[in-house]
């Protein structure tokens, strides 16, 4: 990782058995461990989603041609990404269907049908399901032609209560970062160039990964009445007023798992926060010869029940060594490894290694579910804390233009500045350095006199090369 | 339902919110309410498949043409119904990508990948996705061109493995049936004719609906080394023998939401089993007047707490009537409804109404959680019992060709008889009567005399219509 991030992550994702190619060029097979993450991941989000009101349904996959098209920015920012099915049931179709890039269109075609009242609303839909952008680089989990996600689409009344509920899903994405995942994100809002096709407003979070680099890792937009009008979604307010809803979209993808791997992983390989990882710890038998077999094998069965409440993986493979099974689970980025063998029994004690950090120490067999308890938490909240500092230590502020391509052009990680928000400075900026402007972030309204612009004050801003 | 049990159909999938139309042509919307149930089937079977060591996986939607090519039943089986996709990122493709109709063929080009030892098997994994198949005749939930399921692949080393696997799969499939949608289902193996298209045996579950049609609810198959044959799967054995794996799959789909409500509505609509049910209990508030608002709420409160284990909707709609609620409760078949009124608070007692039987109750409220309980048990076995009446009862046997013939045409219903597997007999009842051979029950292992062939032994075979 040290030394190419980019090979170690590439090389990693197979090696810890996360992902591996497939036959199609820039779709990838995501593997039983890697899925597992991903489950983890909806298992939290779709708790969240559920107790802030929404429901799951299903969308077809197939789009019209011309649904696509209805709303002109849309239309633009997807084109050059579709993929197009135009024979089925061995004829030509009439008309061409697109495999979903987003399914706002059909999603909106629908909701056209369903709304009518303002009792109606507010409509709070999600799907999880798999959308097609037909990339030209492609990168496991981080950016691959198919992917899987979960998507939000909402309408309300009013353009407040749209904004509230944008904010509402952005936040559950940020404490999902923080809480879940371990990892610090900025929260904010995005320009005008980097925003969603079709929203008035995109806020993202946006995390910084091992390589000083930033990751987008989820995204919540306001789409004002964009398609409520391009779809002619209508419905009576209570004065029988007939009026377009305001409405939002937001989503988070099989992306994360990717996050996790290059926000946490090291020269050995994954560190997964316990939250996530498919195994939480990993008991290894110790059995110097085979008369000892069965005295440690007892001790490992009952400390296995002891952490039933955990996600417990027993190692009792015999084919390969100890040794081989510690490299292993640290390349898998288990969060402890609990050997025991005959002197640890003897001494009624256990050696628990953490994944996180190098600490390796003996505690009271007494003590092994309260133990593994609180190293755990420990964990969660070591690798946040280690991700905050890495932000923090890693962002750099600067007050004028020159300042602001010397850096993103000479040191790594992330570049605050006051900037007035304008498009073509904008495109400069990311031709001088390949940087782009991560967000405005939510947490500072300040503004101050613009590195761009002479005589325009500028909001607070955060440009960084990104994935 | 009695009068046109199509017409119900369509119309209750659309009425009880269940699912909609799509603009594309044999698609479906699946809205929350159906959406709901297809989550309550997908929690109890994945945590089945994990229980018996299936860990899910993701494979890529889009599989190139000549993959399935390679088994040659297989292309054949699936050719006509096959949706592709020729364009993507705004080229040709080279070649053309069909959309899983399902996914032998890219699965077992990545088992070729990863299984190389007999210590990689048995290799257990699923997936939950989409698939494809383009239909002409549609009908929502039953057959749409795309539609959810989950898709079980596996390698073994040994057939009788294999075999086991299929079975202990379709068992599950068994149990899910009857224990938690209340459907009575006969197991057993597929003819020749009827059988997967690239299987060297299909079993299934067959379910009677309530117009004394079948429906298969799900298959599972055993493929013999067919794929691993084609995709070049092999392992060396404990002796370094190179062997090709013996291979099992195995899926349900959405298509049990269809029977799940053909196998249980009546005119009313919808009676759902309480395991299923996405609300196991509605609760109507009765306020005659604004004075007794307050009290009754209360109640509905409390009431609410009270039943916190179970899935409890608490229906405080303004707008529209208690009967106006019941009676969308009913065709939307919430097992329980409970009526709170300040006559019900006076008496201390709530009406509970059941909504498999016509019975309407009053039971002290202190008993409410117990009476709940048992009440949802009652309901969910009455069901199934109805339902296991039913097919018995509409079940005949005949023992000539000419009864087998008649009673197709004339009795709605299954027809048992001992048949001689013979593929041009099997197309000669299919073109005389419109039925087919649904299955050889694993629980007959009879034989005797066929009805179709002088002078051979037959086996215990049930033919009807079905979906």
């Amino acid at each position: 990782m040290s030394e190419d991030f980019n090979q170690w992550y590439t090389e990693i994702v197979q090696l810890a058995d996360l992902a591996d190619y497939s036959p199609v060029k820039g779709t990838m097979v995501i593997k039983p461990y890697g899925y597992s993450i991903w489950e983890n991941i909806q298992t939290y989000l779709d708790k969240k989603f559920k107790e802030t009101g929404h429901k799951n349904a299903y969308f077809p996959m197939f789009i019209p041609k011309s649904f696509i098209e209805k709303e002109a920015e849309h239309v633009e920012g997807f084109s050059p990404e579709l993929a197009t099915v135009t024979h089925a049931g061995g004829k030509e179709l009439e008309e061409p269907l697109i495999v979903r890039p987003t399914s706002e269109t059909i999603i909106n075609h629908m909701f056209a049908k369903w709304i009518s009242s303002h009792r109606d609303l507010p409509m709070l839909i999600n799907q999880w399901s798999n959308v097609v952008r037909w990339e030209m680089r492609t990168r496991l989990f981080l950016r691959t032609s198919e992917f899987l996600w979960q998507e939000g689409h909402t309408a309300h009344a009013t353009k407040e209560e749209a904004k509230d509920e944008a904010l509402q899903m952005l936040d559950i994405y940020e404490e999902f970062a923080q809480n879940i995942a371990s990892v610090s994100v900025l929260k904010g809002t995005k320009s005008e160039m980097e925003k969603f096709a079709g929203a008035t407003t995109t806020y993202s979070i946006e995390a910084m990964m091992n390589d000083l680099k930033a990751l987008q890792a989820g995204t919540s937009h306001e789409l004002g009445q964009n398609f409520s009008k391009a779809f002619d979604i209508t419905f009576s307010d209570e004065n029988n007023k007939l009026q377009n809803p305001f409405q939002t979209s937001w989503g988070v993808s099989t992306r994360l798992v990717g996050m996790v791997i290059m926000a946490h992983g090291d020269d050995k390989g994954l560190k997964l926060p316990p939250e996530l990882a498919p195994h939480q710890v990993v008991i290894v038998p110790i059995i110097p010869n085979d008369k000892n077999k069965a005295t440690v094998m007892e001790e490992v069965d009952n400390l296995s029940k002891t952490l039933s409440n955990y996600r417990v993986l027993v190692d009792d493979r015999n084919e390969v060594s100890p040794g081989f099974k510690f490299n292993e689970w640290e390349q898998k980025g288990v969060p402890l490894r609990i050997e025991v063998g005959p002197k640890d029994i003897e001494n009624n004690s256990l050696l628990i290694s953490r994944r996180d950090v190098d600490d390796k120490q003996d505690y009271p067999i007494g003590e092994a579910k309260s133990k593994v308890g609180s190293l755990l938490k420990e964990i969660q909240e070591n690798l946040l804390n280690v991700s905050k500092s890495n932000m923090k230590n890693n962002t750099t502020h600067v007050d004028t233009y020159s300042d602001l391509i010397d850096t993103l052009n000479n040191k790594k990680g992330f570049v605050s500045c006051f900037w007035y928000e304008n498009r073509e400075d904008e495109l400069k900026v990311k031709e001088e350095t390949s940087a782009t402007l991560r967000c405005y972030p939510l947490d500072n309204s300040e503004t101050q006199k613009s590195v761009n612009t002479e005589k325009k004050q500028g909001k607070f801003a955060v440009f960084s090369k990104a994935y």
